[in-house]
């Protein structure tokens, strides 16, 4: 009998809801595990060498438990790494959710906190886990997460060739804003919740002050891309976490550059999924 | 036959939600207009000199509608001033309203967008005018506003009997505030509406960085006060506006100081009320 444990992509941000909102997309990180005689960790039929995030996650967990593992692990890893689509976020939670159910102890609210203090951020996190669109927040109760059912079926994502490590595009933050692009963030996110039930989503309910035009700067090409296609298309558009991949809700056939990848694909409204094949 | 024209008080700002949020109080003006021979204003009986907030934007609507005006008009004003209720306001829409619906021709809508205009925030005017919980914005395409079921039914407030001028309140606001005050916020405001339905009101949800701190830091007593009050009630508690009512979610039986004013009100489903006696 195999485990399978199937994570999926998240987009955070959504232009207004810096730090807070979360996507989960239906692009999957997922693992493969059955019984063996050794440890072993393969993607693609070709072993694994050192500890990545999922590994790191998967063997915290399983220690915590005092258990050995002879497990054979399988990785099918389909997120596009350093894009802003909560790649890191998926390999954790992985790594810790099928430890779990390995132990027999699967908890998505354990999962959400466990992976939430390894990444940092719950806004990716959150989508992975619970599924749908997320608000999280760094509470003094602990971090919380509300999960709904997205706003779109279909969304259209844009991944450019090229990276922002996250740290730089956290670094080029500045510590200080002005207090009216505070208040325009916060009505165009409170916007987008109250409007929620209607899913009457209007382009300028996802715009922001905050992060967004500083980091698509980062690469004036991507910015280039992104004023002109925002302009053609009615939807909302941003970028996904802190870039450089950039979603727009709904269907959209537009060109994109050479070398730059276009993709179709549904939201999530599952977040970790758990099966035996 | 008289016409009665009632306007709620309301709440802005609720803490997080700076800006941007707005409650209805069960707690009105009103105005009774009656044809007469001439223009008459009295409150209590006495006759009101000069040109207040009401007759103002009464006289602009009126004017614009190119009609005189022989009515025998009698205010009750029960929204205390200055206190952070959306007095004001609650005096700009009765005008309009009054003289919207005198012309025959009373929308909400028009109301909201006018009031807002004048007073130049729409919080307090989208609460007066559609009722309930409100959220509000200022977008490209005009100012919006969602009006919700309140949260809560019951709602204590606190009156001080020391005012701050909106204007002196909005002048200490600095002009640069911390990205991680912005996202405290931001995150806190998202999250009362994201567990709107199931009406789960943390205290923490409304706990602000933008602005409550350095408003309640003009009066050291009312900080002291709403610090003590805060540490003793598990609900939520914010200032009313920029001040300087306080305001607690359910029914508080709490001691407050002498000469201030303790007031158990309900939240008010209805904004503008019209009805003729």
């Amino acid at each position: 009998m195999k485990l399978l444990v199937s994570v999926p992509a998240s987009i955070a941000n959504l232009g207004s809801g810096f730090d807070t909102f979360g996507l989960a997309i239906d692009l999957r990180n997922e693992v493969e595990i059955e019984y063996d005689t050794e440890l072993s960790i393969t993607e693609m039929g070709i072993k694994v060498e050192g500890e990545d995030l999922f590994f790191k996650a998967f063997k915290e967990v399983m220690e915590s438990n005092g258990i050995d593992w002879r497990y054979k692990i399988k990785k099918i890893s389909m997120i596009p790494p350093q894009k802003g689509l909560g790649s890191s976020a998926a390999s954790i939670i992985l790594g810790i959710a099928a430890a779990m159910e390995i132990n027999r102890h699967f908890s998505r609210q354990q999962i959400f906190e466990m992976a939430t203090k390894i990444e940092g951020h719950p806004d990716n996190v959150a989508a992975s886990v619970f599924g749908g669109f997320t608000v999280s927040a760094h509470l003094k109760s602990g971090y919380g997460a509300v999960s709904m059912q997205p706003m779109c079926r279909e969304i259209t994502i844009v991944i450019p060739p090229f990276s922002t490590p996250t740290q730089e595009a956290r670094k080029i933050l500045p510590k200080m804003v002005p207090l009216e692009d505070a208040v325009f963030n916060l009505q165009r996110a409170t916007m987008v919740l109250a409007n929620y039930r209607d899913r009457r989503m209007l382009q300028e309910f996802f715009e922001d002050r905050l992060h967004q035009d500083l980091r698509l700067s980062l690469h004036p090409e991507l910015k280039a891309f992104f004023e002109e296609t925002k302009s053609k298309v009615e939807d909302p558009i941003f970028l996904c976490g802190s870039g450089t991949a950039i979603a727009i809700m709904g269907t959209h056939d537009i060109a994109v550059p050479q070398g730059w990848q276009l993709l179709h694909k549904k939201t999530s409204i599952e977040g970790i999924i758990v099966r035996y094949l």
